[in-house]
């Protein structure tokens, strides 16, 4: 009758869903409406999250509509700018992210999950990420610029100046690339936290703390530490050896699903040559002999560049500080995690509660010892 | 090779466990150790949390010991006390409950969970949840008293006075019934986040999220708000009645897992009767018209009483009011949490990520179309 246990859950089908499918055999990544990810990576953030939302593309007027709407929902209200106020400058910007949401969140009662919720966290969480880059150094906080795009506000609020189009065009790229990625673990968080009927702000600060993990979204800032550790592309053979013969493990290779080269990794790749060229130097060598490497140690497993790898060095030419990287992934993965809440609700409905298997002792042995 | 979409994951083993099993058919709940709860029902709240956390019931000085590293962590650190000044006094104690613990849990980096951690966590949420209860009402906060047990200090930061001890007993009876249960909704979001190896907090954060819904920690307050708005027990034939004529759904009955009367539920029933007996014979109409009706409707179906029903009437009586049910709920249930998460770092560590199922459109259909 029960399955059996299997640790991760893999293969094991948690969702229907037409947010994302990873097509992990072909390498290829499907947005809603059935767009594969190179079809749309050249649009703006915007333009994605309403997809992910809505299930097709805005038409110009609804574009320019739901921009506004996005853009007028920038501001940090009283409850979390107290929290920011609180916050130790040494937090991980994730922490701080996720009290953020949390107190941006707080309200009377449960409300049902709703598009106006969705547009609301979507829109303020760059503003939290940006407020609390500022808070750590001491500077006064920037207002939002409702005439500005999702990503060009975004760079503006963390100096105030605004940035060089191909700044945003680096993370907007990255935003709408990361936007959604099937039933990944901060996803399925997400939803799991939706089937209670619970409100959406506690799904997407679940979500958060999810992320969070080195596993997840800590994994970009792992590459580029790699990467920096390298330090040139001459060093990128003995590195690549070294780590491997001490058992020690390459950061950005693999991935649960996929089994050919990530899509999003390819696009990022050639970003990052144009975006980031001293990133990227050391980066390919280090990737070349990592993927033959691997391959000669272990032909049985597939073990493509992930997306993570490749962030690395288009979060870095954007502007961000390493240890901001999972905060921008949070902000680009805000639109799919409320986009599958939004399903969740319209769809399924049911509480998400698993099975267990007892792996401890029976009770009718322990009383039959004590008595 | 795929299993089939299993909506909610029923039936689905999602984790090897020894802290806690729910016997479902038999109608028990096993604590870790091999305990049948009622075998436990009499221990303090922190024996059963040392229980939870270390596999064994604490001898006299490990108890001591014990209580006072629970005691010595009840304050709120200046990051949550800070987010508590800026809350909203109409938000829910949930989402309150949420934010301050995410920002008493901020700190640089990711640390690995640790029983410390668990400690800290479980330590703090009755201050958090007291705390926020005299926010609303413009009250000055109470300094915890370390010499009181968890439940007595508990009531005593809500009003500053020390609790009858008939109040702290049904409380900490309360607290020990409700503090772990197999793999619920909420115990299965923190072990997902902690798969990621994200922190601790990050991982209770989120199962308070999770908690929060009406289908899960919000049950509770349903079961008091359906027995308030029944009256008397003289009403109770005709309200099942016509509640259920009219499709309407009774609070309080039924379960995933139990297929008999809640082991949990008898306890609190016995005391409820003790307790707070106003509450109680129209709770025990009710019942008792509800489970004949359900069963003469659905005989296929199990209907017993589960334990929100009568957790109700012991909240209410420990001095709650019923919109702090669901922060009660967690304060005992933190135990459980980190128990699953220190469970899943020591045993298990694989990133929880199942598969989807794509509803959608096939992308070669799409561009077959729009070509």
């Amino acid at each position: 009758m029960a399955v059996p246990y299997s640790p991760g859950l893999e293969g094991i089908v948690a969702a229907q869903t037409e947010i994302s499918e990873v097509d992990g055999k072909n390498g290829r990544l499907i947005y809603r409406g059935g767009y594969l990810i190179h079809e749309v990576a050249d649009r703006s953030f915007e333009d994605v999250a309403y997809l992910l939302w809505n299930g097709e593309l805005p038409t110009a007027r609804q574009g320019e509509e739901f921009r506004q709407k996005l853009g007028a929902g920038r501001r940090l209200d009283a409850a979390a700018l107290a929290a920011l106020g609180g916050l130790p400058t040494d937090a991980d910007p994730m922490d701080a992210l996720r009290t953020l949401l949390s107190a941006q969140g707080a309200a009377p009662d449960c409300p049902k999950p709703n598009l106006d919720a969705a547009i609301a966290a979507t829109a303020v969480t760059p503003a939290a990420i940006a407020s609390f880059y500022r808070h750590t150094r001491g500077q006064e906080l920037i207002e939002p610029r409702p005439d500005l795009g999702h990503a060009a506000n975004f760079l503006y609020m963390l100096d105030g100046e605004e940035p060089d189009p191909r700044r945003t065009h680096y993370l907007e790229t990255y935003l709408v690339l990361l936007a959604d990625h099937g039933l990944n673990a901060s996803t399925f968080t997400a939803r799991v936290v939706a089937s209670t009927g619970s409100d959406l702000w506690s799904a997407i600060v679940a979500a958060v703390g999810a992320l969070k993990g080195p596993a997840h979204g800590g994994a970009a800032t792992a590459a580029i530490k790699m990467i920096e550790q390298v330090g040139g592309p001459d060093n990128a053979e003995r590195f690549v050896i070294d780590t491997l013969n001490s058992k020690g493990r390459l950061m950005g290779f693999g991935h649960r699903v996929y089994r050919t080269y990530d899509p999003r990794a390819r696009i990022l790749r050639d970003l990052c040559r144009e975006a980031n060229r001293e990133f990227y130097d050391v980066a390919f060598r280090v990737e070349e002999v990592a993927l033959r490497e691997l391959l000669a140690r272990h032909p049985e497993r597939p073990n493509a560049t992930n997306v993570d790898y490749w962030s690395a060095g288009v979060l870095g030419a954007a502007g961000f500080p390493k240890e901001y990287f999972a905060c921008v992934f949070a902000a680009s993965r805000m639109a799919g995690w409320t986009a599958h809440v939004l399903e969740y609700m319209a769809k399924d409905g049911r509480i998400i509660r698993p099975a267990s298997q007892w792996v401890g002792p029976d009770p009718d042995k322990r009383t039959a010892v004590t008595a």
